[in-house]
C-alpha cells in the first residue's frame, strides 16, 4: 500500500487552495515520482468556517466553492466568531500541518501560535509564512525535535525557488561566509522600471496595477520584508538568530531618476540587497540597503520580479540561485517541497 | 565516539590532492560541522605508487612530497607497471573510493572500471569523472545498491556547484521539463573575450595562457564536453540515458568577430547552449550549440568562465544556478559534497 500523509490546511487563500488543486489534479503523477499520496483530511478558514473528514474533504467540492459559500454545504461549520484555531489545529486528523494564514511583521503572530500548537499536538508544520521563522525559528526547531516531527518553511524567502534547503542540503560543508539576495520583487520590478525612464511613483503604480505590489507598498519599497528574509536567511545560512534591530534597513525611496541615469550612464544598476556576512570571529553583519552593482556583480542583471540570492562561499567563492520570489504557483510549490522534504526526514 | 569514514583515493593529482589538503588542514573543523570524521587510509597513482595503512596515511608526508618521489619513502611501493588498480580498488581498507583519474571521453574508462571494482567491493563511490556517469550511470547506480552502497558524483558536470544535487534535492516534485546550461567555462571565457574584440583565436591563447584552456582545446571549444554534461544531465534531471549520437553537437569555432560585435549592437549576447526539454510525450531532445540570447535570458549575463544552468519547470518557471565549472579547489570540494551525501544516505 503507498505511504499517504493526510494534510490540515490552516487557511484558504491563494497558496493553500493553490497547494488543494495542485494534490487534486496531479495527485497520482506525484506520487508515483514521490512514493507518497496526500490526502487533504481538514480545512479551516475565516471566510468559509471548518470542514473536517477523516476520510478526505471533497476536494473538487471546495475548489468549486465561490467567495460567499460556507462549508456547511458539504457538511462542515460555519466560521467560528473570534476563534483562534487551536482546537482545530490540535485536534486536525492530520500528519502535517499546513499553515498560509497571515503574519503580524512585529508579533508573527497568529502564525506563529499555530505552529506552535501543530508541533506540539506532533504535527509536521509547513509554512510560507516568514513570521514564525524570523522570530521563533530556533525554538520551533526544537520544539518540533522534541515532539519528533518536522518545521519547514521554504517557502519563507523566495516562494518555491530553493534558498534555504540549497543552503542546508547541497551546499553543505561548502564554508558559508554570507549572502548578498535580491530579496524583494516589487522593488526590484520598480528599479528596473526607473532604468526604463519611469518614475519611482509611475513605477510603483504600474506594480500595482501588475499585482506585483501591495495597495501600501511600504513593506517592499522601505525594505522591512527584506529585513524579516534576511533575519530568516541568517539563522538557516550563517546559524546566527538576528533581531529586527541587528538589521539597520534602508528601502529604495530616496533612489531618484537622476541617480538611476547616472547609474545606467557607467553600466550600472541600483539594487535593492539584503545581506548578512560573518567574520573570522563568528560575527555576523547585517543590513538592507539599495547598492549600486557593476554589470559583472552576479546579482546586477536580476531583472523584473525575479528574487535571487548570492552565496559567499570559502570553496566555490560566490554561487548564486535565482527564480521567482512569489506567486501562488510558486508559494505553493513551496509547501510541496516541504512535504517532500518531511517524507524524506522522517521516512 | 564520533563516526569516522575511511577514503581511498585513486589518483592523487590535483583534485584527490586538494581533498586530501582539505581533510588534512579542515577536518576537525569539518567533523564539528558534519558529524563525522574522515581518514586517507589508501592511495594509489601512476606517479608516486601506493601507499596503504588502515590507521590512516601521514596526510603531511604526502601532501609535502615532490613530484619525482615516490610512496616507498613512506613505506608503500613503487608504481606498478601496467597495473589496472582493480586489486587495489579491491582490497583497500576504506568505505569510500574517492575516483580522479582520467576519461577517455569514448569508453569512459579507466575510470569507468574503478567504480565498478569499488561498488563491487561494497565501497561507496565519488567521482569527478564525466565518462562513467555519462555511458552507465543507470548501471552503476543499480550496483551500487545492489552492494548497500552509494555512487555519487557531483563534480560531473559543474565542479562543486550542485546542480545534480539541487535538480535532485530541493527541486524534487517541481515537474522538470528541461534544462540549459552554459557548461564549458572555457569556451564562454572565450567569447567573452571575444566580445572585448579579441580574435577567436587570441582569446583561447589567451584562455590557455591563464589555464582556463587546454594545450589542445578542441574538446572545449568544440562542444564535445558539454555533450558529456548534458548526457548526465538528462539523465539526473529528466531521467532519459542519452547516446552521443543524441546530442547534435556544435561548437563556437563557426563564431565571427563580426558575429559577435552584431550581437553586441543588438544588445545580444552568443553564448554556447547545452540543452535538453521533455515533451508531453515524455520525448528528449538535446543538443550542444551556440545561441543568440536577448539580455533578458537568464544566462546572457553569464560572465568569464562561470558556468550556469537554467531549469525550465512547471511549477517555478525558469530558476537558474550559476558558480564555478571547474578549478582545483571547487572540484575537491565536489568530492567533499559527495561523501556528505553519502553519509546523509547511508547513515
Amino acid at each position: 500500500m503507498t505511504k499517504n500523509y493526510n494534510i490540515a490546511l490552516v487557511g484558504l487563500g491563494n497558496v493553500n487552495r493553490t497547494l488543494a488543486d495542485i494534490i487534486q489534479a496531479k495527485g497520482s503523477e506525484l506520487a508515483e515520482e514521490l512514493g507518497f499520496t496526500l490526502r487533504v483530511t481538514a480545512i479551516t478558514d475565516w471566510r468559509f468556517g471548518t470542514l473536517v473528514d477523516p476520510a478526505g474533504v471533497d476536494l473538487a467540492a471546495v475548489l468549486a466553492m465561490r467567495p460567499d459559500d460556507t462549508f456547511v454545504a458539504l457538511g462542515g461549520t460555519v466560521p467560528a466568531e473570534g476563534s483562534d484555531n487551536e482546537e482545530f489545529i490540535r485536534t486536525a486528523p492530520a500528519d502535517i500541518v499546513a499553515e498560509a494564514t497571515f503574519t503580524n511583521p512585529v508579533t508573527g503572530e497568529p502564525a506563529l501560535s499555530h505552529v506552535r500548537w501543530a508541533l506540539e499536538a506532533g504535527k509536521s508544520v509547513c509554512t510560507t509564512n516568514k513570521g514564525p521563522v524570523a522570530f521563533a525559528v530556533d525554538e520551533l526547531k526544537a520544539l518540533a525535535a522534541d515532539n519528533a516531527v518536522r518545521f519547514e518553511f521554504e517557502g519563507a524567502v523566495m516562494s518555491g525557488t530553493p534558498v534555504i534547503r540549497l543552503a542546508s542540503g547541497p551546499l553543505k560543508g561548502v564554508g558559508m561566509k554570507g549572502f548578498s539576495g535580491i530579496l524583494n520583487g516589487t522593488s526590484n520590478y520598480i528599479l528596473g522600471r526607473m532604468e526604463a525612464g519611469l518614475s519611482q511613483l509611475a513605477a510603483i503604480e504600474e506594480a500595482q496595477d501588475y499585482g506585483y505590489a501591495e495597495a501600501d507598498p511600504t513593506a517592499d519599497i522601505g525594505g522591512s520584508d527584506v529585513r524579516l528574509k534576511v533575519m530568516v536567511l541568517a539563522s538557516q545560512v550563517l546559524g546566527v538568530e538576528l533581531a529586527s534591530e541587528d538589521v539597520p534597513t534602508e528601502g529604495i525611496t530616496a533612489i531618484t531618476p537622476q541617480m538611476i541615469s547616472d547609474a545606467v550612464g557607467q553600466g550600472k544598476h541600483w539594487k535593492l540587497i539584503g545581506q548578512a556576512s560573518k567574520d573570522a570571529d563568528g560575527r555576523v553583519t547585517a543590513q538592507v540597503a539599495p547598492q549600486l552593482l557593476d554589470a559583472s556583480h552576479p546579482l546586477a542583471a536580476i531583472p523584473g520580479a525575479t528574487n535571487a540570492v548570492m552565496f559567499d562561499t570559502e570553496y566555490l567563492g560566490p554561487v548564486t540561485i535565482s527564480g521567482p520570489g512569489a506567486g501562488r504557483i510558486e508559494t505553493a510549490y513551496a509547501l510541496l517541497s516541504d512535504i517532500i522534504a518531511i517524507d524524506a526526514a522522517l521516512a
